[in-house]
Formats: C-alpha cells, structure tokens, sequence
C-alpha cells in the first residue's frame, strides 16, 4: 500500500457529457532540500519538488547518480533536519559526510536552470567519460524476457494505480526479474530512490541489471544509468536524439516505446538475443 | 513543418514478433546555455535541455515565466553568442539588458537542482504573491469548449506526429480558439516558448486566454501560468497536490485528465459555466 504521504484526496467535478462532483486522489508534490555537511560546512545542493516518502534512497542516489559521492562510506548519516527553534520540517535532508564537501566548481556557475537540469556542471560528453567509462557488460536478454517487464512493473505501480499520475522506475535483475520499483512525481527522482537502496547497500555498478522508467529516455536518464554502471535502459516512450548518441558513446542498450507486444531498440543491439 | 532542427533520423531495430530494421525519427535534444548581459557584467543563468527552433521565445519566456525580467523593454537584444576564437555555437543565447542584472541572491542559495528547478529561488507561496497576485479574470469557458481545446492542439503538433516523443503548449483566445502552439522535448521549455513570443510583444499578462498542456500539471507549470496572468491551466494528465494548492491559492482554474469526452475541474470551477 502506498504511504499516505504520497496520496492525498481532493474534491472534483468530472465532465463527462455531465457533471459530477466526486472524490479523487492525487500524488503529492512537496520540495525537499538536500543538504551536504562535512564537520562545520552545510551547504544546499538541491531542492527537488518529489512526492514524500523514501527522501533517504533520493538523497542518496541523487548524490550518486550527479557525481557528487562515489561510494556509501562518505556518508556518516542521512536524517531529517530542524533548524533550531523551528517547526519540525519535513522537508530538509542533510546527509553528513565522512569526507570534504565536493568540488562544486563546475556546477556553480549555472545555479538556476529549467527543465532538465542533470546537464549542470557537465559541459561535455568527455566529463562524464572522465568519472565513468562505457558500461562493459555482456548481460543479454531476449525480445521474451524484455516483453515480460511492463506487467511486472505494472503489478507494482501501487500509486500509481490510485492517482494516475506518479512517474515509476523499477530494477531488473539478468533474468528479467523485478527487483525494486519506486515511485515519484518527478521522473529524475524515481530513478534516483530507486539507485539510492543498491548504492547505500554499496550494490552498485550493477553490471548485469535492466532499468525500466515509465517515462520518455532523456539524456539526463541515459547519465544516471551510465554511472550506475548498467547496461540497458528501457522506456515506455521516446528516447531524445542525444539519450541516443549518449547511450551509443557509453555502451548501454536503449530500448524505447516498450508497449505490450512490441519495442524498438535504438544502441547497444548485441544485447537483445537475436530472435 | 517542423525545421530540420528538431527532428533527427536514426536507424532502429523494432520487435513486434518478429524483428525488423527501419528508420525512426527521433526529437531532438541538445543543450542551450542562456546568458544574461548588461554592461561588462555577463552570467548564465540556465542551461537547459531544449530542441533546438525557437531559443529567442525560450529565452524570453523562460526569464519571464521564472520573474528574473517583468517587460520585454529590459531587453535591448537577444543573439546567439560565438566565444571569440571558438567554433560558432548555436547553444549558447545572449541576453542583452538595458537594466541591471536581476537579483539573483534568492536563487544562488540553491545552484543545484533536480527535477524540479522551477522552486529555486522561490521559498514560498508567500514569495511568489509578493510578485505576482491571484488571478482575477472572469472569463468563463463551456463544457464544449474545453472538450474542442484538444483536436486542435492535436492538428498543430507537427512534430509530435513524426517522432512521437515531444511535449506542447498552446495558447487559446477566450472563445477556446488556437493563438500557438510550441514544441519542445522538455515540457517546462515548450511552455516557455510559447509564452516569449506574447511576453516580447508587450501581450502579458494575457487575462482571458487559456492554456493547454500536454504534459502533467505540476507546481511549477502553475507557477509559469500564475506569472503569466492566465487563468486557465488544461493539461492531459494528472495535476500534483501541490499543484491544486497552489491554483487554489491564486484563482487559477486547473483543467486536467483532458481526453476525448471527458476531463476533470481541481480549482477555479467559476470559470466553468454550467451545463
């Protein structure tokens, strides 16, 4: 059942050749504030607009999947935050780290951006190459075992089932089989909790795994499974002309329009088996 | 037709049974950087990830939607911008003022952001009503209206017919009748677009118009239609709590779930005249 964070009911009135007023539930939508402290320095990294509920896996694998922490031994702890004689908040997460705060350098400059926000800091292609290199993986699957994702991931969009509207993200392991799936308004953030439990585990790369996201394939996706160190990235709609060039650059698979019955495959064809 | 610009062919290997090679269009995504200028004093204040056709409305409407300019008289020119030395770029935008750079030391606290990069800089509803009040416009629309909002936008996604995978926005006069319509594989982008073509032609705030969207409606694409003075926010998908919240909070009506036939009212049910 999803948490009752994560749902909340509202009064509608629904036009359908007449109009009735009834009961309707939506996905919440609240800010969280990321904070990075190491000994005396906090600073904010980030406020993401996410649906409450697993804010440490999206602290966490935000922090990864950005290239902010490299492995789960830099964090001391993950809690809650209430600045001093404030009201409790829930919405202000500082990690403590075991380490220096990172460089931000490159990301300073462009503090305030728009739509896709995972290009801050990355000026190219060759600076994500520097931290991490293609995905060397030789994990195949077949057209079967790629058809079978979708109910499986269906089956488990609690939330999504009530609301109709919340972005999921579920992990697969080399047979296929759903491992995890997490939900979130934002597309960014579902696949960040759903990194955010392997890496604090210290399971990830994850080199023979499968990524399925209920959304389109935007380059920014492409990044986040790049540095998980997974090999194939599927999506319920369109890939970007550069998720594509992306995913050809670094090795990984990239399966877009997955419906029942059909896929199309855009880079990485040597890990479908051939049919 | 859409430009050349935003549409990219590729080859793909499709999966319904039987595999088949063939060629695909894909949207196009590529990075643009927006600078603002005034005197020698030059910052970027985004990157974000667009497809490329209409970065002057982008620009426009992205500093608009976000508060940083309030009059298209700030704006003495809006230019691609080639380093000197450097390959000439078409992803780098230069806005030059004839005012003092905005302030900027709300949004600097908060450099870094996920998915949702609409809040930097905003703390609060508070903060974004001292900007901007609710809105106050009577303009009613019907049922019927509504319901004819979405074969017109279908009629004028050009590009979203070739790939598949492309977001809109579009304008309607308050008889429910298409003004524009902006294509953009980012959603906050193609809404930005749309609204810096009337923000440059002095036409914000647009009181008795509509806006439809066609992706879900989230807080910050209510803010956007807040900032623009617009009453009326449709969308194909489903709103976020916050999103309701916040149309409540400035009179905003909040169309979503449009499909053919039907759709839901979250706020503002004055606007609906009844059936």
């Amino acid at each position: 059942m999803p948490s009752s964070k994560s749902v909340r009911e509202v009064q509608v009135r629904s036009y359908t050749g007449q109009q009735v007023s009834k009961t309707d539930l939506l996905t919440v939508e609240e800010p969280l504030e990321i904070q990075l402290c190491f000994e005396d320095q906090v600073r904010t990294v980030a406020i993401t607009m996410r649906t409450p509920g697993q804010d440490v896996e999206l602290a966490a694998g935000f922090l990864f999947s950005e290239g902010l922490l490299s492995g789960p031994e830099q964090i001391l702890r993950i809690e809650h935050f209430t600045p001093s004689g404030a009201i409790p908040t829930e919405n202000t997460l500082r990690v403590t780290l075991s380490t220096p705060l990172p460089d931000f350098s490159g990301l300073e400059r462009h503090f305030f951006t728009s739509s896709a926000c995972g290009v801050c800091g990355r000026n190219s292609f060759e600076n994500l190459g520097l931290r991490t290199g293609p995905v060397l993986s030789e994990v195949q699957f077949t057209p079967e075992q790629i058809l079978a994702l979708l109910p499986q991931m269906r089956q488990a969009q609690t939330t999504f089932r009530l609301t109709g509207g919340i972005h999921a993200s579920a992990l697969f392991d080399p047979q296929g089989k759903l491992l995890d799936l997490m939900e979130d308004v934002g597309r960014h953030n579902a696949l960040d909790k759903l990194l955010g439990k392997p890496f604090l585990a210290g399971r990830l790369p994850a080199h023979d795994h499968l990524l399925l996201t209920s959304s389109r394939l935007s380059f920014e996706l492409v990044q986040k499974t790049i540095t998980a160190g997974i090999p194939v990235l599927c999506g319920l709609s369109a890939p970007s002309s550069l998720a594509v060039e992306l995913a050809e650059a670094f090795n990984v698979t990239l399966i877009g329009f997955l419906r029942e019955g059909s896929f199309n495959v855009y880079s990485g064809f040597d890990r479908l088996e051939e049919v």
